[in-house]
This record gives C-alpha cells, sequence and structure tokens, in this order.
C-alpha cells in the first residue's frame, strides 16, 4: 500500500469515526466513534457510542462495529480486518478486539483515565490476551480529544 | 441475609448457570453459563455463551446477561444485582462488570488461560477501574470446570 493511500484512509476512515463521534455528542453520548474496515478497504461498520439511549454499558462505539461486521461477515473473526477509533480502547473494547482477532487498531486520542491500551490494564502486554492486534496511536489526535473536551465542559 | 439463606442460594443460582454451561455446551459454545440476580434475590436474566450461533465475538455469557438485566430495568447501571457465573470473567466481561457497577461477582472455576480477575490484566487492581465489585470465587469449582474439561476433552 502506498503512503499516499494510507493518507487517504487516514483522512476518510478516521474522518468517519469523527463524524460518528459528533452525532454521538448530539444524542447526548460520549462522543467516541469507531469504524470497521475490511481486508480489501471497504466500510464494514460504523458507529458512535449508544450506551444511553439502548440502556446497554457494553454499547461503545467499538463494541458496535465489531457486532455489526462480525454479523455482515457471519464471523466471529475479523481477520485482516482494521478499527479506527477516536480514543484509545477501554479494557472491555481492547478484549473484545483481542477475541475478534483484528489485525490493526488506529486511535486518536489516548485515555489515561480509563484506557485499556496504554493505561491501566494494558491489556495486549499481558500472555492470556491470545491475540494482539498492531497498533497506530494519536491519529487525528487533537481533533478527536477537542471534541471529548467540548462535551465534558458542556455538560459541567 | 442469614447462611442459610446464603447457602440456598449458591445452590439455586450456580445450579442455574450450571444448567447454562450445560445447555451451552449441547450447542457446541465454549460451555459458560450466567445468572444476573436483582438486589431482591430475582433472577433478571440467565445465558449461556453464544458466540458461534451468534456470530459475536462478545456473546459471552457475562455480557449477554449483563445486557438483558440492562435492557429489562431500562438502565445502565445495575447497582445492587449480583452476578454468577461458572468460570472466572475474561478481561472483557470483567470491565464490563465494572461499567454496570454490579455490587458482587460470584464465580466458579479460576481461568489462568483467559480470565481477567485473578490471571493477567487482574482488571479490579488497576486505578483506572471506577467501579471494583465485591469478588467471592471457587463457588461449585469442581462442577463448574468438569464441565468445561468434558468439553475440550470431546473436541480433540
Amino acid at each position: 500500500m502506498s503512503v499516499q493511500m494510507k493518507q487517504a484512509d487516514f483522512t476518510s476512515h478516521m474522518g468517519r469515526a469523527l463524524d460518528e463521534a459528533k452525532a454521538a455528542a448530539a444524542r447526548g453520548e460520549v462522543p467516541v466513534g469507531a469504524v470497521l474496515v475490511g481486508p480489501d478497504g471497504a466500510v464494514l461498520a460504523q458507529a458512535g457510542n449508544e450506551t444511553r439511549q439502548r440502556h446497554d454499558p457494553t454499547a461503545h462505539a467499538e463494541m458496535l462495529v465489531i457486532r455489526q461486521a462480525c454479523a455482515k461477515l457471519g464471523t466471529e473473526r475479523l481477520i485482516g480486518c482494521a478499527l479506527w477509533v477516536t480514543l484509545e480502547p477501554c479494557p472491555m473494547c481492547a478484549s473484545a478486539i483481542a477475541w475478534a482477532h483484528i489485525s490493526s487498531v488506529y486511535y486518536g486520542a489516548s485515555d489515561p483515565k480509563s484506557g485499556g491500551i496504554e493505561a491501566g490494564p494494558q491489556i495486549y502486554t499481558h500472555k492470556t490476551t491470545h491475540h494482539k492486534p498492531e497498533l497506530y496511536p494519536g491519529i487525528a489526535e487533537a481533533a478527536c480529544s477537542v471534541i471529548l473536551k467540548d462535551f465534558f465542559k458542556s455538560k459541567r
């Protein structure tokens, strides 16, 4: 894959995830958005957080796109797929990414308060995590974190 | 709550979880079962693993009962509720339990290979895990682990 193609992906996939985060904020949800991309580069699923409207604490954006993509493909394993998400996944989502055997995770802002990759339990550093995706942190970091900051500022 | 009542709960709630584990095995699923009990002691939800039949890597027994109970109560928070499960929850489920603010977790067999409480990421030992349930491991441990051992033996 050429560098040029990759840059286009960065803009389009993370742009789509950012749009999902903004839509989540408009619904009163914590503004995190995610996109699941197949091995051929096609978008399989996209979602923002829906924990409040669904009354479901597991309805993080990452979980929703994993479940949607698996349902679409009729499989439990998203081998060769990439997850794009605006915030560092929490331990629940990081572990679900491992169970789904997702190949790469591109994320925006780090989450020192509740993250599960760099922060706290550091899910991918343990022998008991049987699949570890390639990690690309810091993608469009400023844009991803400003949405969260604005949301929590407006809630105070 | 009297000791006698607690022993009756141990038998009935973990018995129900064991029945769900056995039903999961019969469907070709990894035999783990879970029961979600409300603050009044009533069973809110029960399920066995359904990852294969649902094509959903997040469909662990614990996740299913959390989602079912939250949908039933119209809330994201299962405060005062207890989760009974035949196997030590994985990091995904342990983190979901924290997000749901479940008060107590009673579990059967430990899972040194893929667990998330005693094993690997030890989810509840981190400052970034904002809720920690009371833990009661080793409930009906022998019965819970023999179902798993028999299942994996039959798959060889």
